[in-house]
């Protein structure tokens, strides 16, 4: 045990905490590692100590004002310079332990900070060459803000479609950089709205002999670095209200004949000569398209990983809230813990056994990522890494969608089980839900991503039906896939409550589900085509209960696999190893949950027993993890103060703190500015009351 | 047709409009009626007229102002005075008409005007005697301003735990008003935190003799009517933020021994006399505490309305954005809107199934409380109407959690449907989130209330099986019960996808489900009972998996079954039949769907082949649909003006009213305020990192 981890507030939620079955910090220190712990508690204690970081839960900030304020925070970021690259090279998941911390704090600043030092950085790094490093170092020490705009008013999902030309003009040595009309303005750009002095600018490059090579990637200045004023020929501005997330300035622009130098041009896949020829070292366009959106894959893993952040929030707020928030009790006069009723613990263990198993995922694809990314710098250029590429973003495509939609659906069960006191904006669980929904849409909307998931597990039957090939991938996902003849044939064979409580069981079920999922979308794919309809619309008409579902239950399984793994490896400390089971069977039996009904249409279950089991199992698992589900949120739990969350404070005096908050609350006992509207100008009921 | 009924502007959705296979304004004057059609057209031109409802889409107003844009607006609305009493005892739909139309507009204001002109004189009027009209009387012209204060920071759902006081002192013959800490003050109250000059108080009433004779409701003056300062002994304040309705000045009350005349007991469940003797008509202290909360049961008929309102506004949204919305397409010049996308209609089609039968059910739901209300207030006492308040409570305690999470799903589905553009604030998905949310809590917690509602079904199974009753209730809704063996040796016998398309597919089967599931519910409890566990506990651990299903399944199947009756209905005109009956079937099979698995388990269902028809039935019935999706939400659609959400607008011109609505944002194209802090003052890197 690491005595450096201090000990949790005394208090009401001491009665759960004594029934632990294991020790926290055993957990924290498993999960986290003293290297990580010490940098997170590092990060956390410079933002509590630093008067700008300081705020009121549930404070009204207008959306100008919080934007200065993200700006000013971000900038503060930028002194403490939390991680140096060097830094980040020795160990890359200490950026995920940096966005952890900033995102627990607030996503939009994290955004705003990582949209301008990763994002626009990195995407150079990936796309340009020597000549941009300059844009790179420029914005490293805010001498410029950088953005990234990739979508316009009326494309999004379709990024090939994009409107916005550059046109070589060989006699300047220039691209001019035109939006079309209006429809063609980039849109939703973060740090664009207010800040950002150069954004990178996706455009369909024409030459001077009018042909057009396709989507590119500019540098293009957008404000005066001193001035902050729009450069002619420019209209940019900002979005507006967002649902969430408003310290980040979204913002549009529209370009009107905007000169660059040709040297903007970011050249990894394709440069124009000074005299206006294109030259590529790609021979395939769309090979070349793949390669320069390669930089979004990464997003989407970093995207799983925040959307658990916001469900783990979520949770320690809800969990805290239901082991002292004390309702009806058998006798009238003893109330007990709402988190005593089966009803409230069916509603948010199985989130809390998600979020321990997504924990143990985003990292582990994570590490994955850092792999493939390793190759990509090393230049790889071997089959294997090309693989690499293939199932990171088959894995990054289903993921996104399984952190972000089990995280919106997890903060929205954690708000209604805190009941009114969860509609309050100081506990902050309206934040999280507005904060986490676009995860939901950016870097690709959950549901269009989903394609890309099961396109690639189809090319794999597909390959192995036609050419015989061994199914086999870098990360393991598919291997099981090679026994999927094998794998149709098993059943269902649990026959007590005890044998299901096993993650094996779900685990099991999950392959028999994805081969038949696999099978199903095949045949679906290939009637559909049979019955003449082209390859788009046979795409198409898949989706719904054949390729969707595949997807999902198949990322649904990968994260099943790895937790299983973890919670059985002889290497996961004995002490946390129960626990970590009973989570893993609970979330493989939950998840599972929702795919009975194809279990039973494929006969791998039938009759009324496995349901039960499966049922009971799942109720017999919540009720053995309540005792440890607030000894669990500890585990995950910031400082009160990075949680800001009244409710779900480490002391558990749920009342206390919540009284002290709303009577901190701006002008909260003064009577309105507008009282005399009340009572000098009584209305005359019905003047305006006209015949109808 | 009626013609007073004007076109809809022509435009990029008069593709879809042209397709449609029915005449919107039939079904328009079908479902609202030549009158209510012209009463709310009047309301909304009133508003829309009125320089003080002016608005801009997405605007970002500070809590204080918009409290104050609220009081004056509904200040206006007793000018207007929409409605008199006489008119809503002509036609009590009015009153429901008036709220569709106030909150379409803006709940918070909606629930400022009816909370004091509705709810409050409608308790007193409930609760009192001819002695309080004059509270009525005085809220009425605005001289008073009322709220209804039951919970307290410590307790929501158990409301009999209320831990306020009120003391008879014959001395003085009054009443004192004491909360005996903190956690006993009065929260969450609607009006209480800057408006309200009168609360109505729920206490324990204690006479002199020190005996507690349980919950009582007291009219208790808060503020001074001229001057807005609270009165001494009276902490009240606002209690700041919350998730949205910020409109609404939801506050809290703390008392300290505020004295108050005895005359302002609620007097009609109990009173006391001048020298303190309690005194009543009730000898049961159960059924008096149940008639004292009497006036809550309307109100949870009221939020499924109030709830199908703001799925309608989604749908509007989300279908008029996917109609005109064009991504991707067989060739890549030539893109499609998205709603032609099966993915796409399967999001969203249901949802305006569901949204057309939560349409017709709260509607029917509402008549039945009128018919109930009705025999209420003229003091009938005959046992059907007591069955009719025992079914109307099962009714709305199940109808609310239908209605608001049905809403609650939909309109997430809209906002993440509409991607990008939805999670732009202008776009109002976000505001019908935050302002839906509520209904999920409030007037008791969905799965809290569908408690009652189970409770209901096994007193009839009950009754049945030890006493041979007859089930046969007032409103008809489980009347089916009677052929409860019958109904359990039914199967699934469609054998064709056309067959499944009728909505008597999915009914036979919600019988069969309702019957085995109540069945399964008491052998649950039983079985509980058996094992030595205590009623409370027993009934605890049956609400899982078994009661709360069973109760979700019996209002689904009641919403279904009122559906079906209209779409069959030979007064149902015969141009609309077709599309109401395609709507009842697809919203009866993707109903069912989340309870295939039951169905399988008891073996109504078995093989693959039934899941394999509902599934395509379901994809068919979206996909007929799809060309009259745009009229149906014509058909729901107010104004541009009250809708406010530019994807939304009636033209269908997506890009230009989104573009039109971002361009007048406030300080849309200015630099920030903050400039100098960008271009001045640089940070430099590093110099706060500390050594780690």
């Amino acid at each position: 045990m690491d005595h450096s981890v201090a000990d949790l507030p005394n208090g009401p939620l001491d009665f759960y905490r004594r029934k632990a079955s294991f020790n926290w910090k055993d957990m924290l220190l498993f999960i986290e590692g003293e290297d990580i712990l010490a940098f997170k508690r590092h990060v956390s204690n410079a933002l509590e100590g630093d008067p700008l970081f300081a705020r009121q839960p549930g404070e009204d900030v207008p959306i100008a004002k919080m934007r200065e304020l993200t700006f000013l925070r971000v900038k503060q970021l930028f002194r403490y310079d939390f991680l140096t690259r060097d830094e980040v090279m020795a160990n890359p998941w200490k950026t995920v332990a940096l966005s952890d911390c900033l995102g627990m704090y607030d996503w939009a600043m994290s955004a705003k900070y990582f949209l301008n030092k990763g994002m626009f950085g990195a995407t150079i790094a990936n796309a340009g060459s020597n000549r941009h490093s300059k844009y790179v170092e420029n914005t490293e020490n805010m001498t410029t803000y950088g953005c990234f705009a990739l979508t316009e008013l009326s494309h999004g999902s379709n990024t090939r479609a994009m409107r916005t030309t550059a046109t070589y003009d060989p006699a300047t040595q220039e691209f001019v950089i035109n939006s079309p009309d209006f429809e063609a303005a980039k849109f939703w750009v973060g740090n664009l709205g207010k800040t950002a002095t150069h954004a990178m600018v996706f455009a369909q490059l024409y030459t001077p002999d009018q042909v057009c090579h396709g989507l590119h990637s500019f540098i293009v200045q957008v404000r005066d670095t001193k001035t902050l004023l729009a450069l002619p020929g420019v209209l940019v501005g900002d979005m507006g209200k967002k649902l969430g997330q408003n310290g980040l300035d979204n913002g549009f622009a529209l370009f009107h004949n905007v000169r660059i130098p040709r040297e903007n041009l970011l050249n990894k896949t394709g440069d124009v000569t000074p005299d206006g020829c294109y030259v590529t070292p790609f021979k395939d366009p769309n090979k070349r398209f793949g390669e320069s959106l390669g930089a979004l894959s990464g997003g989407r893993v970093s995207i799983t990983r925040m959307a658990l952040v916001n469900l783990k929030l979520a949770l320690i707020v809800a969990i805290r809230f239901s082991a002292t928030r004390r309702q009806f009790g058998p006798r009238n006069t003893e109330e007990i813990p709402v988190l005593e009723y089966q009803l409230q613990q069916w509603r948010l263990i199985p989130y809390l056994a998600a979020a321990y198993a997504l924990e143990h995922f985003s990292k582990s694809i994570f590490m994955n990522f850092a792999e493939f990314q390793l190759g990509q710098m090393m230049r790889d250029k071997s089959g294997r890494q090309a693989e690499m590429g293939r199932e990171i973003h088959a894995i990054g495509c289903s993921s996104k969608p399984l952190g972000s939609w089990t995280a919106q659906r997890g903060i929205q069960e954690c708000r209604e089980a805190c009941g009114g006191h969860g509609y309050l904006a100081m506990n902050r669980l309206g934040d999280l839900r507005n904060d986490n929904d676009p995860n939901c849409t950016y870097e690709g909307d959950n549901n269009v991503l989903l394609q890309q998931t099961s396109n690639y597990l189809l090319s794999w039957l597909h390959a192995k039906q036609s050419d015989g090939v061994r199914i086999e991938s870098p990360f393991h996902s598919v291997d099981f896939l090679d026994d999927f003849h094998k794998i149709l044939e098993t059943k269902f064979t649990a026959r007590t409550m005890e044998e299901c409580m096993d993650s094996a069981v779900p685990l099991a079920a999950y392959k028999w589900l994805v081969c038949f999922l696999l099978e199903e979308s095949r045949s679906r794919l290939e009637q559909q085509r049979a019955s003449g309809k082209e390859d788009f619309e046979a795409r198409n008409s898949s989706q719904v209960y054949y390729c969707r579902s595949l997807a999902i239950a198949y990322i649904e399984l990968n994260c099943l696999q790895r937790f299983h793994d973890q919670a059985t490896d002889e290497d996961t400390p004995p002490g946390l190893r129960p626990v970590l089971s009973k989570l893993c069977a609970l979330y493989g039996l939950w998840s599972l949950s929702s795919h009975m009904v194809t279990l039973y249409q494929g006969e791998y279950l039938s009759g009324r027993k496995p349901t039960e089991l499966v049922q009971m199992a799942i109720l017999t698992l919540c009720s053995q993890l309540k005792d440890d589900a607030v000894t669990l949120v500890d585990v995950f739990a910031p400082s009160d103060f990075i949680l800001n969350s009244p409710i779900g404070n480490a002391d558990g005096q749920l009342y206390k703190n919540l009284w002290a908050t709303v009577m901190q609350g701006s002008q909260v006992l003064e009577r309105p500015s507008w009282w005399k509207e009340f009572s000098s100008d009584k209305p005359v009921v019905g003047c305006l009351r006209p015949k109808l």
